[in-house]
C-alpha cells in the first residue's frame, strides 16, 4: 500500500472527550493517493453509533472522535490509477473505509467480515497516517475507490445518506435469509434501521408484519408499507402470530424478550439481530430445537453488496425518510435521539457545517 | 385413520409418580391393524428423556410412565396392508409412532416438525386407545408402519438401540448444516449424544475437535473419533480455536456460556443445540452480528433420515458405546445417569424384563 504523509487541513466536527459535546474541529486529510478519491461531503447521515462512540460507550473511543459514516458528496479529486471515479461524480462512503483485501472474507466481498479486521470510518487505526479515521462530520474525505459507492441520480441526495449503514444493515440479512415474495417476514422496532427493513422487505415482495411496543406507530409502519402491525407487549396480539413467520429482522437495541420472538418463526426460521442490546439476551434451548429455528446476527454488508442496496434502492425508488438538520444542531439531534425522537434519521447538510462552531 | 380398540395385555416397566421408582406393570397393546406392525422389543436403550419423564421434570408427565424411545427388536406380526414388514424382520422404533401425515412438514419428511405435533412413543396421546402411548421398556409394541425402521443386519442389535435417538439427534444437525469434509466440526460435551456426534461427524469426512469440562476425557474423545480436545475451562485453550469452526454440536444440557462458543465460530458458522438446559442462556447480541453467526437448535429427525442415518451407520459400522443392564438394574441405572457414569448409554436387555420385578 502506498502511504502518504502529505495532509491538509480539513474543518470537522467531534468530541475531544466522552463527557464533552461535539464542536468544530481541524483534522488532517492525506492528499490523494493512487488509488484514493476525495469526496467534498455534501450530506452525512446520524446513525446511534455516532452517539456511542462520541460518549465512549462502547469503551474503544480514542478521542478526538469525528463520527459519521452514512456519507454522500461529490468527487473532487482522483488519485491516477482511478479507474471507476471522476471529479464531479456523486460518490457515497459507508462504515469501512478499508480492509486487508486478502483474507478469505475479503476475497469472497465480504469485507465487513474480513479477518484481521475492516477499517471502521471513524475511530478506527488510519493506515495512511497512523492517526485515527475520521468520520463524515467533516468538509471532506479520501477513500481508496474500492470502499467507494456510486450514487444513483434518480434519488434524493440528502435522504440516501442513510442507505450507506441504516440501509445495508438490513439489506444485507433480507437478502441473506433469501426475504422475497411468499415469505412472511417480521421487522422489530421502527427507527432508523427497522423503518428501512419495512421498505426493503416490501420492495423484496415479502409480507410484512411490523413489530411495535407502542400503537401510534401503527399507522406510520403502514404508510412504510407494511401489511401487518402488532403490539409486541400485548400477548393475545403476539399468540396470533406463533410458527407464523419466516424470518425477523430485529433492530431494537433495549433489552427484549428474544423467545418471545422466537415462538412466531416456522420450522427453520431465523432472527437476525442487527441492533445491539448493551446485555445478553436470555435464549431457551427449548426456543430454538423444537423447529429448527436460529438466533443470528447480521453486520452492515460488503462494498458490492452494498452497491446492489444502492441500485436496488434506485430501482424502486427507496430512501429513508430524513429530518435534514445543520451542523450546530448535531448535540441537540443526539438528545432527540436518545429519546426516539427522530423519524427516522437525521441527516446533516454540510454546508451548513462552514459557519457552525457548535456553541 | 383405522381404530382398533381390541387390545392384548402386556408386561411393561414403569412408574406411577415421580417420585417412585420403577417397576413391573400391565399396559395395553392395541392388535395390529392394517397398516400396523408388532414388534417383539429386543433392546431399548436408555435416553435422559426417559429419566426427565419418569420424575416429571417437564412437568407433562401423566402416569403411569413408560419411558423406552430407542427400541429394536423382531416383527412378530404385520397388518394385511402392511408392504415393508413381514414377521420375523428386524425393526426399530425411535421417538415418535405417529404424526398429521398431512402438514407441510410432514410431507417433506420433517415428522418432527409435524405442526399439529407428532405422537411421542411414550407419554403423548394415544390415538387408537385415547390412553397415553408407553414407551420401550415394555414386551412389545404396536406401532404404524410408516414409523418403524429397517435395522442393517451387520450391527450390533443392543448398540444399535441407541442410534434412534442420540444417533439421529446428532446426525440430523450435521447434515443440515453440511458437515464433511474440509468442515471444522466442534462437539461440546461427551455423552449419550456427544459420543455418537464425534463417531459420524468423523465418518462424515469432518476434522473434530471435542470440548470436554474433564481432561480426563481426552483420551476417550480421541478413542471415538475426535482429531484434537479441548478442555473447555481454561480460557487459554479456548482461546486459540476462536474463529476457527464451521459448526459446533452442543450435547451439553447443564447451564453454560454459549458466549465463549460463539467466539469460535467462523463467519457464517453455527451451533446447533442438542441438549437441553433448564435455563435460557445468555447470548450477547456482539457474539451473532460480527460474523453472521447463529444460535440454533435441532430436534431429533424425520423418519426417511433416520433410515438414512441407520444406512450410514450400516455402512461405516458405527454403533454406539453401550453398557447392558437387566430391567431389574434400570432405578440404579438412572442414578448413575444423574452422575453422569455411563459409558455412554445403557441398553436394557429386554429378555430380563420376564423375571423382572423392579424390586
Amino acid at each position: 500500500m502506498e502511504i502518504s504523509k502529505v495532509t491538509k487541513s480539513v474543518k470537522a466536527f467531534g468530541t475531544e472527550a466522552a463527557d464533552a459535546p461535539l464542536k468544530s474541529l481541524t483534522i488532517q486529510r492525506r492528499n490523494a493517493a493512487a488509488y484514493d478519491v476525495e469526496i467534498e461531503i455534501l450530506y452525512c447521515g446520524v446513525c446511534h453509533s455516532d452517539l456511542h462512540t462520541a460518549r465512549n460507550e462502547w469503551h474503544g473511543s480514542v478521542y478526538p472522535v469525528v463520527p459519521g459514516h452514512e456519507i454522500v458528496g461529490r468527487v473532487t479529486r482522483v488519485g491516477d490509477r482511478v479507474t471507476k471515479f471522476k471529479a464531479g461524480d456523486l460518490a457515497a462512503v459507508g462504515c469501512m473505509v478499508d480492509s486487508c483485501r486478502e483474507c478469505e472474507h475479503c476475497k469472497e466481498g465480504l469485507e465487513q467480515y474480513c479477518i484481521p479486521g475492516f477499517t471502521g470510518t471513524y475511530n478506527d487505526l488510519d493506515k495512511h497516517l497512523g492517526t485515527r479515521t475520521y468520520g463524515g462530520y467533516s468538509e471532506s474525505i479520501v477513500v481508496d475507490e474500492h470502499f467507494i459507492l456510486r450514487v444513483p441520480e434518480n434519488l434524493d441526495l440528502a435522504a440516501t445518506a442513510p442507505l450507506l449503514c441504516a440501509g445495508i444493515t438490513t439489506y444485507s440479512p433480507l437478502k441473506h435469509w433469501n426475504v422475497g415474495p411468499g415469505k412472511r417476514v417480521g421487522v422489530v422496532g421502527i427507527g432508523g434501521l427497522g423503518h428501512m427493513a419495512i421498505k426493503l422487505a416490501k420492495a423484496m415482495g415479502a409480507h410484512v408484519i411490523a413489530f411495535t411496543t407502542s400503537e401510534s406507530k401503527f399507522e406510520e409502519a403502514k404508510r412504510l408499507g407494511a401489511d401487518e402491525t402488532v403490539l409486541s407487549k400485548d400477548p393475545e396480539q403476539m399468540k396470533k402470530y406463533a410458527g407464523s413467520l419466516h424470518f425477523i429482522i430485529d433492530a431494537v437495541s433495549a433489552q427484549h424478550d428474544m423467545n418471545a420472538y422466537l415462538r412466531l418463526l416456522k420450522v427453520d426460521g431465523t432472527i437476525a439481530l442487527v441492533g445491539a442490546p448493551e446485555h445478553s439476551l436470555p435464549v431457551h434451548a427449548f426456543s430454538v430445537i423444537p423447529g429448527r429455528k436460529s438466533l443470528a446476527g447480521s453486520m452492515i454488508g460488503g462494498i458490492a453488496e452494498t452497491q446492489e442496496m444502492l441500485d436496488f434502492c434506485a430501482a424502486h425508488n427507496i430512501v429513508s425518510d430524513i429530518e435534514l438538520i445543520t451542523m450546530d444542531q448535531i448535540n441537540k439531534a443526539y438528545e432527540r435521539m436518545l429519546k426516539g425522537d427522530v423519524r427516522y434519521r437525521f441527516v446533516i447538510d454540510m454546508a451548513s457545517l462552514k459557519n457552525a462552531t457548535g456553541a
